[in-house]
């Protein structure tokens, strides 16, 4: 078993299981870059680790959709695209939809549901329903020569949802009762004590932001959390509201759901955008993106004023129902400032119940070590301050430290006689998605960005006459990203035209050892002007 | 009275005040720049509105010694050194160790303490002692031929704080029955409700650590908080565990504090770092800066096991006694999964009740207005969302919505017969300290560097006779940040060389022509290859 990602992280979670040369993989999701990783678009799992193995795959297993679980099956489909892929029925659908924007065909999608079992190669895989921040989302159980895993996938165990499908403990008991060799769990909210609040438990804070909302109501969420806009819509029922969704994935999704019977739209409760004039502002709800300040995002527009339909100023609300991801803080005040400046009341977790999360706390996880009571224990999900919480847990409830395994992606943990061992580690690495390119931009282009970002770069570029050891143009100094005063580099000119001379006479003969003295002459001069260490770039070309 | 900064950010606080000609200035502190500063070292305010009026200039008052209040004083005094700068021991002291290390000399510190009341100029300043997350912090209670202003400072309402020395309110009562025209409020936790806990409420859980920790113990905070340090003096007097302080702040300002008095540091309790290796590791505390996930700090170091003295592992703990500012999540959870991963156990606010906040909560603003009863108020220190809900919090208490202004830096407002008024704007944009520069990097040149940062750039070359119309040398085409595949520019130089030829015999006659269609070509290509905008930056050479 080696986990691709996930495991150090918060994202790109996937895990393979390989038994008698068969691999099966459970989840297959990307990593948000953060500041670290400038210019990134996605993060991928270790897919090289698998690249050889491709036809020894027997399946692919998704637990839920969102994307720091589905975001990279593309990337792995479109080396073979024929893979079977196993979900339930939303999860899928979040999945052909992506599949379709790569123009990925030929697949094989497999529709699984809760309670059902199914053999695939040497993996016995069953389903089990679990409940979280999206409908729909699933354990899986694999039970193989080898031994047997659960894995919750992602989870909590909120006991009133809004869609009454509760994570199935008694077939946690089930599997228990069996007995169970390995317990790959969440790890998430581990470090959070107590229970998770209920989904429902919102709504009081929502019936209010309704009552008080006197012209237009914005409401930011997940564009993935269909019970959230379920309870959006539902307030706006009562409050004779339409509803219209805004951002394209929002709209994609909810409609997605609507179609496949996950969230309860009355009819005429929904407008288009484009009609949103025919109504008050007191008369419609927007539901939109934007909920983490992505800045490109509908709210973050409607935030500046750049939005090409919706405006937002004095008597209107907006309600960010949504978490406050670790990063995003600044983005997410940027937004809350701008729209107070403009006279918007805003309302969001920081200021009233209008957020639970998705996964379970310290107190749920509890429960199901006690009802599993599994031989051994693996956290899964999470950086590793939360994976070293969920593993106190398991001990905490009678599970021997010595078989907890706290381990980071690409560790190779064997299963053998019930007892897990860590018997190797690869390296997993970033793999890196960079507007269409897959893996080639690696550590050191991000290396160069960083001190671009930072410093700026100072470029010189002089033509010399190696035959005659003559200075025939230039140098020739400019630099962006850095001190951009007129005239600022007239006299390092001078002193490295001087330099190069005195090179050339000395019987410089390669253009490399030219554009050393360049580098040299300028990095002194700017460290002692300007205390300042720009990334510099000299070129000597030779006629 | 104009405010240079802190309205709007939180950070540069500085506000100016003008009577008949002459000029006061309550603060003068550094913002901290955040990711869409890249590269930026310190953020000032607003001074190039007082340039031009430095004679006029009859005082500074410093309310206390944080950064975001004094760290700009030298930039002020550059210009003028003998400016009169007021504020208590504690501020001054740390003032003065800040004009030594920028060598101003000939300046004119003038201590001052609660309770004394001065006159320079027409600004008759009356000190009033308020309690914060750094001893001796002030309120200043100004009164003019124009009218009255109470400036609070930072401060909160802490009543039973370690020295004793709570904010004044008896002070604030005596001002309400003077009658106070304005009263400019500290907004920073105004969004927060009810009241700040006690500083002394994070003594049990800092006595638990003591007990729990058998190893290393490394305690980080504020190298400014020294009431928090003190608890962990008294705890460590308490477990017969020496000191010892790591961090240059933290060995400055607190052998300051303690030569001033604000520190008690019983005899024998500290050591030096150098003498670390005399102790067992359970003999020793560590007071270290790097709070905040600072990446040179002393604790990132630690976390990364790049410090050259301190190492931590399995049995040691930290415990960060400090808030997580806004933007800096990622770089403290990153410190803390270093720290978890080498087997250390971390306290931190997320687990344990080991900071508190150093300003007022709505709870204790409310208090103040209705003790001082303004005829007007302005919140200042804090981003727009801390200002409006500050401002509710006066109008809750009865100052008449009309008698609040809310306003960002650079409002001209105007107290006249006892009535605040926005009469103007100046425009106080962000002056940038970069390196050795200051205001030499602009929007501009961050423009730049975001793009640098986020994409990299490609830089084109070419060599040309433009009397005889043909390419001499190149084009040579590289990029730094960009794809760094071997032979990935082969294709595109042929092309661009057709390109530069073609133009060249359709006449072509100027560099600057034959740059732009090097800039184009290359545009174009790498946008539809590579779905990618790294700058383009193209240099023509006419020989």
């Amino acid at each position: 078993m080696t986990p691709l990602g996930g495991l150090g992280d918060v994202g790109r979670n996937s895990a393979t299981f390989e038994v008698n040369g068969e691999i099966l993989m459970v989840d297959c999701g990307v990593l948000f870059p953060d500041e670290t990783h400038p210019g990134v678009d996605l993060i991928l799992p270790g897919l090289h680790l698998v690249n050889d193995r491709l036809d020894d795959m027997v399946a692919l297993v998704l637990t839920h959709g969102h994307e720091d679980h589905i975001g990279a099956v593309p990337y792995l489909l479109r080396r073979r695209p024929d893979i079977p892929v196993l979900g339930s029925k939303l999860t899928l659908a979040f999945v052909r939809e992506k599949l379709k924007e790569h123009r990925i065909r030929n697949t094989d999608l497999r529709e699984v549901e809760e309670g059902s079992r199914t053999r695939i190669g040497g993996f016995d895989l069953e389903f089990i329903a679990v409940n979280h921040s999206i409908p729909d989302a699933l354990a899986v159980h694999i039970r193989t020569a080898g031994g047997s895993v659960l894995h919750t996938g992602d989870f909590k165990m909120d006991q009133l949802p809004l869609d009454g499908r509760i994570t199935d403990l008694r077939a946690f008991a089930k599997v228990g009762e069996e007995g169970l060799d390995l317990f790959m769990v969440d790890s998430t909210n581990a470090e959070t004590p107590g229970f998770t609040t209920l989904e429902k438990d919102i709504q009081p804070a929502m019936e209010r932001v309704f009552a008080h909302a006197k012209g237009k109501l914005i409401v930011a969420c997940f564009a993935s959390h269909v019970h959230r806009v379920q309870q959006v819509m539902d307030e706006a029922v009562k409050a004779g509201r339409k509803v219209v969704y805004v951002g394209r994935s929002m709209v994609r999704n909810m409609t997605l759901a609507a179609q496949l019977g996950y969230l309860d739209v009355p009819g005429n409760t929904l407008i288009a955008l484009d009609d949103i004039d025919k109504y008050a502002d007191h008369e419609v709800v927007i539901i939109s993106t934007g909920s983490q300040g992505e800045p490109l995002s509908a709210l973050s527009r409607i935030a500046n004023h750049e939005h090409p339909i919706i405006r937002a100023g004095h008597g209107d609300t907006v309600l960010l129902a949504s978490s406050l991801i670790p990063g995003n803080e600044n983005s997410v005040y940027r937004v809350i400032n701008g729209l107070t400046k403009n006279g918007v009341k805003v309302v969001h977790k920081g200021n009233a119940l209008v957020h639970v999360s998705g996964h379970a706390s310290a107190g749920e996880l509890l429960y199901c070590y006690n009802i599993v009571r599994p031989r051994n224990v693996m956290p899964v999900h999470g950086e590793v301050r939360h994976l070293v919480a969920n593993a106190e847990l398991a001990i905490a409830t009678g599970v021997p430290r010595e078989n907890t395994v706290v381990v980071e992606d690409g560790a190779v943990v064997d299963l053998r006689e019930g007892r897990v061992k860590v018997v190797g580690r690869l390296e997993c690495g970033y793999i890196f998605v960079d507007g269409s390119t897959v893996d080639a931009v690696g550590d050191a282009e991000l290396d160069e960005r960083r001190i671009l970002g930072e410093e700026g770069f100072i470029s010189a570029i002089a033509v010399v006459n190696l035959h005659s050891g003559s200075l025939v143009e230039g140098p020739i100094i400019t630099a962006r990203g850095f001190v951009g005063a007129e005239g600022i580099f007239d006299d390092i000119t001078a002193e490295v035209a001087t330099a190069l001379r005195e090179a050339l006479e000395e019987g410089a003969d390669d253009t490399h050892q030219l554009q050393q003295v360049m580098r040299r002459r300028i990095g002194r001069w700017v460290s002692k002007r300007f205390r300042a260490r720009p990334m510099i770039v000299p070129v000597v070309l030779a006629t």
